[in-house]
């Protein structure tokens, strides 16, 4: 296990560089008979492409997946799944300022320290580029848990946290978040964030996020205690998200807050005969296993390091100096944060839903 | 992969239920040659042990750990180390209670619906008492970091919020975790603490709590990224403690209110040559590696479920009912997760000191 | 993956030396509700037990097998069984002659070049006392395979070669293992081996062997395309067996003579609309994955390294000198291995079941 | 673990079709700082390459690699390599007889019994021409060896049977393997071989083969005891090449032949002050560790099961039929398999390279 796969029975695997030829991944595990096509996938990249608004990086990259194995007739055949997207927009530029220099905020120093050598170009195998091979991976996830579990099982995500703006829960509307360039949840708080990064963006400088993924239509039962119960696969494979800093399940840090009373997810019985809970500040998750409830996973994604104003630092011979970072950035990171959370978030479900299925049965 | 296990070269799968007749763990891929007895690991178990203030459990558990394999002459020899616990104070009492109805807030549901059946005794294998295995495992993997990074390596934990009462930074003293029955860095806040505690514990309550877990001595380079990065593995390590809720890293939560001028941490050289960073907003992590930084963690954990209020539940038969949780219980289980966040922050450092030393040597 | 575990969704792991307070292994991804007791898994180990006639160590070891975790009113409940055996029979003697030179055919040497240290002690962690918990791990899967495929699946092994004498195909009764000390399944090959062994025996000398195993009643489907074929598996479960230098699948190195047209096992269709094959030279295998005949494995068993004749050597000095090896041994460890290779099949094939489910369904 | 992967800290995944767009894989847990270059890859590809005598299959693929990722400055970053090669020679034709008839000794049933799909074209993901990836990947295994141990490691292998006619020890010339289309180690049985293969290429038959891969100058103490043991992780590796049936180490299947006496492996002091051993039954692994010798490996591949004489078989509706394969074959598949033997050795042996000095350093 050499760190750039994730999951069991459903695993995949990324490689590339920000500035290399290509990125990819390959998905191992994904049974058979499912039908997909690049078209499936490229719907999911498509809403994670940059350049779609003046809140986003500008990188333009057209983000075309290719399917290179694994389908056949235009259905999975079990074998592994490789999908590859070429880079096609690699700037050329000068790389002098930050070939040496380590960025403050960015992996630069410590891939340095580990490996000896980075690719300093656009971050290398540290930037954000690499999200794309999860949100194909995540795509192919999507069609697992339909495939197994019907329309009913849906993963969505929204933007509810811009700097000190939060959206309003009461205004909460999922169709809302296709309408605005933020995934944002609530058409008025779209608006004060509109305003709001215009500023930012304007300063050159940038700022943090929330960001909340809902699964719903998810069967109780899945996950695997003690270790890989879905909760901790959840809290790791949103932390692997670049600039990620924080997860919570449910109540998450309010949980702090609150007594054994009020924490308790009452339970009745439903109309189908299925237990009802009076409230979900488990976020769908028991001892690691999902209720039946909705499975509700936020993070917090830190402002982009990249930025216009200069900051202190050193660089390879230890020498102090200062950098600022000049070409195309994101005001706030977090935006694009949503359909990778998302991506991930279907991936974690899609394992324990086969695991599930292998130690359980159905 | 079946759940049980965590860990890469450093593996530990831990096994046992809370009224079983003993619980324990196999640490397999700790390397030879380190000094290593029970009363080593009998120290940080003491710690965990239940029943040394009114504000935990009162099951009375000596938790006398024996070591079955893997040390000979003192000193480990590279084969897996078998690490036993015998239960001792299963109290005999009627189950009748919880045999068949579902506590709110707890697994039984949804180990129910998982595996078709449960030990319900004690909550079985959902049991917090499954965290004196990570507490011993953890032992092992404190000696695995002194006998490579030398005694300058530490991990400490302290509870630094109660429900609404936080400890103060300016009041912060390590030392002073030790003085307290709340592992509490700050005095003061120790007595406020233990005045609300006593409140909550008469009432039948119970409350909430976050527990921060630093690592100093760690030198740069330690994590794997993509997916094993190094916040990633803690993120999913302190997830899987029960009753945990959230995780942050360094700013964690805080980062969505931060500018990327205020989140970068800037960069001077140290008098030692090597560079000294001027904030920490990072927590010891910058895409997944160890910058040579403390490494900050902290979690949620939620009020123990266990509450003597009567709430509303389901029987296995749907029939609607309501259920109280008489006997010993922890007003506070964020307390006692203090030692078992510790070990698992030295588990996932010890696993990627050994996984950077194959990958990148030393 | 630190070397000391076997299997993904059936995944055990196993811990102890030989002499020391005892061995045993944790056994994970077990599926829920199967009824198993330690009789059902001590009658497995004791057709491994050793001193059961003069042709095997007359170590006396009742084997006596405790269930620590995971079976709660008779049945499995999906969390990890926890299996320990004492060891009784650490004869206390004087390892002044093993302790400090290296038995050659032994892992003497290479324990202590790769470890610095080892456990002489009966050979420590390398002795095939581990094969006890291998058997206890082999009697779980079995009750997995039954509990899943119904009594018509069935692993059984024989030892089919002792030194230059193989038994007669044409004479080949499964009931007859059952009636002699050497798991023989023609009654004339017995007597032929126990006069040679007589010999060997009285002569302090040792010699090998060859086991067969075979699988009835597998379904086809089973295996993990590329790298986890059903075969490779059974190629590293058997070579992983102590003692055992060669794996082969059906036809195995006689498939090196065959031509393609003897090679291949034609097909017609069976009585019950199944395919039926003409011949089995796959042995139940094809490209990695069951074909619905019976499963046919065999390896080859070095002779005891144990013997009473002295060999050169040299010591941890690396002085030159020579060693005998006093004390109990096998004058044919092949007898032995015949319910290892029958566990380790189990093994295999229950995995392969679970992953089988987990990625395809059933 | 989805079963396209392999190994562990060095770990490399393959993904692709014999008739798709293109093969590949992702090697991972590669070490920093290692020169490689396409052409470096190139190399050993060529000798897996079809088309280059008679006696293998007349595909014509130049199996051209790209490097897609991981290599900066002429340099590994510590990141995945993605390896891709394009497929060209997918000849166009008729799969009606193939589509859904079941050739034996195929893996068409089983693929289709499975996965209720397969790839039917060129033997879709069961063909041989995965192996193409396996040497990619073994090349790069090559240099971390070399990297790390020098030029001394060597992985060498030779086709030592086919059929009948086995090559004479005493004759044994590595360099001679160089120089005729078989890899055989020796010039007479290479003239032999040249003659009984053209009788077997002009019948439209097959014959099988044994190969045997060597690796020199590996040092003591590689391998993770108990279930990773090196030995036990070479027969996995060579198992899982198509059309393998047998593998032993060392003396293999003739060690059931040997006494006690006969296979130890004495030990003497050599001039350098290490153990000099005065034979190498072992095959250089004792306990599952290397000890320093050559480490020996020899597999049997059974006959191409693509033949011209008709074989009786069914379809998918289970309707008796009969099949020939027309097209192009390899009369011997054991030839080709000499590089993948050896590239699958390469992999192995780097991995517990890694993960030896991971776990014990060096």
């Amino acid at each position: 296990m050499s760190g750039n796969g994730f999951g069991h029975l459903f695993r995949f695997t990324t490689w590339g560089e920000s500035h290399g030829p290509a990125i990819g991944c390959v998905v191992d595990g994904v049974p058979p008979m499912i039908p997909i096509s690049e078209a499936d996938i490229q719907i999911w990249l498509d809403r994670r492409k940059p350049g779609q608004s003046k809140y986003v990086t500008q990188r333009k990259e057209p983000d075309e997946v290719e399917i290179l194995s694994g389908v056949f007739d235009g259905v999975t055949t079990g074998t592994p799944i490789s999908l590859m997207i070429r880079n096609q927009d690699q700037r050329s530029k000068d790389y002098g300022e930050i070939k040496d220099k380590f960025r403050p905020g960015h992996a630069d120093y410590t891939y340095w320290k580990k490996y000896g050598i980075r690719d300093y170009r656009g971050g290398g195998r540290s930037s954000a580029r690499e999200t794309a091979s999860r949100v194909a991976a995540g795509a192919v996830a999507r069609k697992v848990l339909s495939h197994l579990l019907g329309n009913a099982a849906s993963v969505r995500g929204a933007l509810v946290q811009v700097g000190p703006y939060k959206v309003s829960r009461d205004n909460w509307d999922w169709s809302e978040t296709e309408r605005n360039p933020f995934w944002c949840p609530d058409a008025k708080t779209a608006e004060q964030w509109a305003e709001y990064l215009d500023g930012i963006r304007k300063a050159g400088s940038s700022i943090g996020a929330v960001v909340e993924v809902v699964a719903d239509g998810i069967p109780a039962g899945l996950g695997a205690p003690i270790y890989d119960k879905v909760d901790a696969d959840l809290a790791k494979a949103m932390m692997s998200i670049n600039a990620v800093k924080a997860v919570e399940i449910g109540a998450g840090f309010e949980a702090a807050l609150l007594s054994g009373e009020e924490n308790a997810d009452e339970m009745r019985t439903g109309a189908d005969g299925e237990p009802e809970f009076l409230s979900n500040k488990a976020g769908g998750v028991l001892g690691g296993i999902t209720s039946g409830q909705p499975v509700v996973c936020r993070f917090a994604v830190k402002p982009t390091s990249s930025i216009l104003t200069p900051r202190q630092t050193v660089d390879k011979d230890m020498t102090e100096t200062e950098i600022l970072t000049k070409g195309r950035h994101d005001p706030c990171v977090g935006i694009r944060a949503v359909p990778v959370g998302e991506a991930m978030m279907a991936i974690v479900l899609a394992d324990h839903l086969l695991r599930h299925r292998g130690q359980v049965g159905v």
